[in-house]
């Protein structure tokens, strides 16, 4: 695990692209396997995985959603049961067509997504209105077929949340699928310390059987967007396709009204391009495995064993309040080690030698801003835990004035073409796809959120120039 | 989901197998799913999953035990390189020949466990002595094609964790092989309430490319054996085939020497099968998603009021001592409410009606005994907590008084054929494959253990009358 360590990063500013893998490798997140296409997560991105879990599942179940398992593979019928769907998931699937030494009948596709397999559970599930709302969350891995995979963002095989639900009435499950949202959008922007656009999909971005697909939308360090996030109201499409009724409270039979929401290992992708820097990985401290690290250093065997002894102690101290501290004890240099946790993005380093434990104080290290600080022991404690909630606030703001810097309001074609070139383009668009498409087509931007907070403005279609009725948000994205 | 509640539990006495599918249809744990071989686990049994997993995962780490995660895939040439891995699993193996619209160049088998992936990368991972050991742990799943699935107990698919460790030497991964079977027996005795025997596999009975298996073995209420966990020592076999090398301190390059350990959903299974009755489900409290349900009981909407107001206030002083609590306010007859959760196995009922609340008292009931108390509110606290420790410990010590009373010494094969019929035989063995497998097609009954705490005795093989050192366990297995 150590033959990176002295390998120099890519700045962002020379190959932004080449920077992000090497940020993931030297901070040991994850790697490409033996597999085509498909990562191993190292112990230290998953932990970060275990954190984004850990939050998530609390702000499910307080919702009301409950866990449960459904299988890894669809019987390639149930795919083809919502016409949208299976044509959105086709060309990604994998097949499993022999099994158990035999060819199989019918061949089983590895699920790309759970709609049509838990539908067709829930739809002996519920009998009637009182079986409803149906709340159901899952954690598993799926498989989509990936020509150009790429660490975290674009993998064959990605880890996730799935959430499906069902409800009596379309404006409850509408409810249902923008509180998720609002779920979503809290953990980015509190725990990720990631500021997301809440909004729409245009139709052409939509989820392949939804009605309508909400997203959370982030700008990364090079102006592109990072969909971070959706959750769609599937209207009855599946419900039709799949007999999920239920009895309502006059006793006519009526098809339910569903939603599915996710995220996935993709946000870690988010994470890293969001606020590291060109010495490594930035964590925010409400996501980091490691949030504080204390180096002990001594010239002597005799002086180590006392900051060791020190160390030991306040980071007891720490743990009590609940910060989570890391005391590196490793035959190293002192500067390597500084080296080693910059690239992990440690929100907080503190060193404690000699002279330090003299004076009964420390010397405090933010990772984000390299400034350095004298705490004294007492003071400690408070001191870290003001420090990290700083961090987190000062890595959202950073990254909320990027995204203001980078977003324009565009009025021309021309504009909107510069403009995608390093943010975002708030744009007036008449609504027709013809427009949408020709401006992906030439310029690979796509429209990315119809926002919640659009305003009612009066313009035109950069395009075509008809009406439009407000802005939305364009940019090319990964 | 309430379609099944009213119909009848089948009796143990009756029919063992068809109650074990009644017990888990009517505590809503599982189904078959509509993919032959594989399980939907449902809410209230993946929160059993939950339970277990965190309580595992707590033990993992402070046994310094990283998760990570590795690829579903397995590329088929990677599991051919162990000769007796693949053979293992090759009749089981579930396979990938299309994916992203095209026919691969390499099949890739869905794993049915991860040492031949893992190993792979641990190769690269590793360099020299300093980084080992080398202590990896994964949640996921696997696919194991099953010809006579059963719910938890044998199904296609599975959800376990899988431990993979390297160490320097053979004497220190024998070590955490056995200090990993120690975490699974605590966690069954503690934890699941289930006494279990620790040793050796025979041979026979061996992991498919290991040197040595250990397993923790309980027994079923049926007399059957589960093996609820296994750890294996597999030596240097996958080293050599995956070129996992470490330089020692001396500078030569060496093969690591490995671990893996694993326990799944099967678990589940042996929860169902170690407690339940004719009522069905019984959990023991330290798994039990709800541990107490308090049941308001009222003639008219005043008196309902009031006694919901009371269990609201009272499930909040649970709530604070960490007991998990629900309270039932389903429009539906106290009875029938008694009924349900009997059905689900919760623990401890309290049933509180007007009169218990002109007493300042509620009436308690325990799930395995039907035995019913008077305790005051001031008490029920203190009382709540040591009932369930109290149900805690009878859980276990039922089991093991079962498990005792259907364990025989036996001394011919005559009586190893009768003691099997109900439980387990320990016996004398030569240590021949030939005199076990002489028993297996005989009887259906296996080498379950060679027991840590095996007696040194001298007397003579069952089968063949050549010298043993030792009794081992017989039994029926799931």
């Amino acid at each position: 695990m150590s033959k990176n360590e002295t390998k120099a990063l890519t700045k962002r500013a020379d190959d932004y692209s080449q920077w992000y893998l090497d940020v993931i490798e030297q901070a040991g997140l994850a790697e490409h396997s033996p597999v085509r296409g498909c990562m191993v997560i190292k112990p230290y991105g998953y932990a970060i995985w275990e954190n984004i879990q850990r939050e998530l599942d609390t702000r499910f179940k307080a919702k009301g959603v409950e866990n449960a398992y459904f299988p890894l593979f669809i019987p390639e019928s149930f795919l083809k049961k919502e016409a949208e769907h299976v044509e959105g998931f086709s060309p990604e699937l994998a097949v499993v067509t022999h099994a158990g030494g035999e060819k199989l009948d019918e061949p089983l596709v590895v699920r790309p997504t759970s709609e049509t397999i838990m539908y067709a559970t829930f739809a002996h599930w519920i009998q009637s209105y009182r079986d409803l709302p149906l709340l159901i969350n899952q954690w598993c891995n799926v498989v989509r077929w990936e020509l150009r995979p790429r660490l975290f963002l674009r993998t064959t095989e990605f880890l996730w949340q799935e959430g499906h639900t069902c409800h009596t009435t379309e404006n409850e499950a509408d409810g249902f699928a923008r509180q998720m949202l609002e779920v979503y959008r809290e953990f980015a922007e509190d725990l990720m310390a990631l500021p997301v656009i809440t909004g729409l999909k245009s139709d052409a971005e939509r989820f392949a059987g939804a009605v309508r697909t909400y997203s959370i939308e982030a700008m990364m360090q090079d102006g592109k967007a990072l969909q971070a996030g959706t959750s769609h109201l599937l209207g009855q499409n599946f419900a039709r396709a799949f007999e999920v009724k239920f009895l309502n409270a006059e006793g006519r039979e009526e098809y339910v009204w569903q939603t599915s929401w996710g995220v996935s290992t993709r946000l870690i992708g988010g994470l890293i391009m969001a606020h590291s820097d060109d010495k490594g990985l930035v964590l925010p401290p409400r996501l980091a495995p490691i949030q504080t690290v204390i180096i002990p250093i001594g010239a002597t065997p005799e002086e180590l064993e006392a900051t060791q002894a020190k160390a030991t102690e306040l980071s007891e101290l720490l743990k009590a309040e609940g910060v989570s501290v890391k005391i590196d004890t490793r035959e190293m240099r002192p500067g390597a080690k500084f080296f080693d946790w910059e690239k992990k993005g440690v929100p907080l380093r503190l060193e404690l030698g000699p002279k330090d434990l003299a004076a009964n104080s420390l010397v405090v290290v933010r990772r984000d801003t390299s400034a350095k600080s004298t705490v004294s022991e007492e003071e400690l404690v408070d001191s870290v835990k003001d420090l990290l909630e700083q961090i987190q606030r000062d890595l959202f703001q950073a990254a909320l004035a990027r995204r203001e810097a980078n977003t324009h309001d565009v009025d021309s074609y021309d504009e909107l073409k510069k403009a995608v070139e390093t943010g975002f383009a708030r744009a007036f668009w008449c609504g027709s796809a013809e427009c949408e498409t020709k401006i992906k087509d030439e310029t690979k931007a796509t429209i990315r959120s119809i926002p919640f907070d659009q305003k009612a403005e009066n313009g035109k279609c950069v395009i075509c120039g008809k009406k439009s009725s407000g802005r939305v948000v364009f940019a090319k994205a990964y």
